[in-house]
């Protein structure tokens, strides 16, 4: 077992095995509903072969690797409650095709189904696990947070930027690396290594997503191009955008605007990040948190031959066109 | 330490050193805010009383008492969003405060919270009080859910009701009174005992409770008296009124009137109440639920003399006034 393909076979299968079909239903039928959608379900693979390069027995790690995915997936049942988004993955958002208190209860509810997997750990590594995940779960709160906060505010910083994206998007890739790393076995250095390979994977993972939600292939991507200009959010190329005083003017007209035409906006400002030269800044950075994470992979006391598959997911992410 | 009160004290000191002080402080505050709105904090006291009473060391048993008790203060925060309720201990709600999403997240925050605390635990003791811990909140999510559901039905059945309850209420007094235990190093038998007790007292409580919300002393209570009658809350009482033929269609006429004056609704239904001879019925219902739990206590296997402060517990909640 050391294709990631097949590692994903295995991820999907136990995720299938989940069985949520309790009473009242009303309360477990979101949970299934979510947890088909699918995704890259990147986290729970990241999981299993970070166990399995450190000499440990993927199988082992499979609760953890569930418990990552489902808490991941209660993260978005609940940020789309909280962004008021309506679609995920092609589908009506739970709190869309249910209601506001579905949404709430049922998440919370996973949330928890993600604690109860975590106690299917061994012994021996529960403590340890048990701490690292409420670390995680909780600074991904306050990631959530200050991305809220964003929203309301015109003079967020990229360093400000950079944190809220650490919080919300990375520090749980290096959570799901680091936790098979301990189911493992493995030495406190080569966990720590493989966590800030997750941490720095995350951020040029987000960096992308950002990137590609303005210059991706709306059909690869998933979802409509220009969705981040629209909304105003203030992503790496806003922020770093804001920043030019020769296009400040006309971007403050377009963000201020409460009518606009959407395609018109998206047009305009993508001009403006064109003509500021930010999708080759923000390729250039996601470029350095790449490297940086290659270096920490690298270091991981494990033969270069047994980290094929590692490697390959970190280029795939940081360089994906979806 | 054997006294009621000064288990209280060393409860709500160390519900004082819980700090919520991190960064973003939007996010934390909100914790604080509803933990220091005090409560009787009686899970955490039967925690540690329970821990005490079956050998252990009460400061064994902190962490785990501060986990119930932060979950607890959860739940609350979450079920005032859902039930839209406005006012809890005297103040503004979470929601009103601050916002609705500020109230999923911070509850999010919290329930996460619970688990960190739990962590605290020793190693030996963490499987066991992580699973029973996990099913006891996901059967309060069930719990609450079937309490919305039973918003839009006039069908409810008692038995219905008294599961609901069991699920919203009563496992949670269960969960506090066993996890005491637990860390005692009790035997599986006084452990399930002292489980049995707590739910037996929680349906017992939580019938009072409806009982006081028609029949209470609104100074000494809280809260407003007929808060259930006036948004057909289906209580013990609803349900059992309309079982009665002789009343049902007074009843239905007020039940389903959308504007009414808030007062005349109340004396009107109180009134229908009073004629079936409700408030004997629910006392005699919690009488019997008071002497089950009551058995159990007896039958755990430490002297009477120790168990004393368990007993006036009980019969404080079950008889009490406010």
């Amino acid at each position: 077992m050391t294709q990631e393909d097949s590692i994903l076979d295995i991820v999907n299968k136990e995720i299938e095995r989940l069985h949520f079909d309790a009473s009242p239903q009303s309360l477990f039928e979101p949970i299934s509903y979510i947890l088909s959608l699918g995704g890259k379900r990147i986290r729970p693979v990241l999981t299993l072969l970070s166990c399995e390069l450190l000499g440990g027995k993927y199988k082992d790690a499979i609760p953890m690797a569930l418990a990552i995915e489902v808490f991941h997936n209660f993260t978005l049942l609940h940020d789309d409650l909280m962004d008021k988004s309506a679609i995920r993955r092609g589908k009506a958002t739970v709190h869309k095709k249910w209601n506001d208190n579905t949404a709430v209860l049922s998440g919370d509810a996973m949330l928890i189904e993600s604690y109860h997997l975590i106690s299917k750990n061994k012994k021996k590594h529960l403590k340890e696990l048990l701490h690292l995940f409420s670390k995680t779960a909780t600074e991904i709160c306050c990631g959530q947070q200050l991305d809220m906060e964003f929203e309301s505010r015109e003079d967020v910083t990229e360093e400000e930027y950079i944190e809220m994206i650490r919080l919300k998007t990375a520090v749980l890739l290096g959570c799901s690396l680091k936790s098979g790393a301990i189911i493992a076995n493995a030495s406190e250095k080569d966990a720590n290594l493989l966590s800030d390979f997750g941490i720095n994977l995350g951020l040029a993972f987000q960096l992308k997503d950002d990137l590609l939600d303005v210059y991706g292939d709306s059909k690869k991507f998933g979802k409509n191009i220009g969705g981040d200009i629209a909304s105003n959010k203030k992503t790496f190329l806003l922020i770093n955008a804001l920043k030019a005083e020769s296009t400040r003017e006309e971007l403050q007209s377009w963000i201020r605007k409460e009518t606009f035409v959407r395609k018109e906006k998206i047009k305009a400002v993508t001009a403006i990040y064109n003509q500021l030269g930010l999708k080759e800044l923000s390729e250039s950075r996601i470029e350095e948190y790449y490297e940086k994470a290659i270096s920490c992979l690298e270091q991981v006391n494990v033969s270069e031959k047994k980290k094929k598959e590692l490697y390959e997911i970190a280029s795939g992410l940081s360089y994906r066109k979806s």
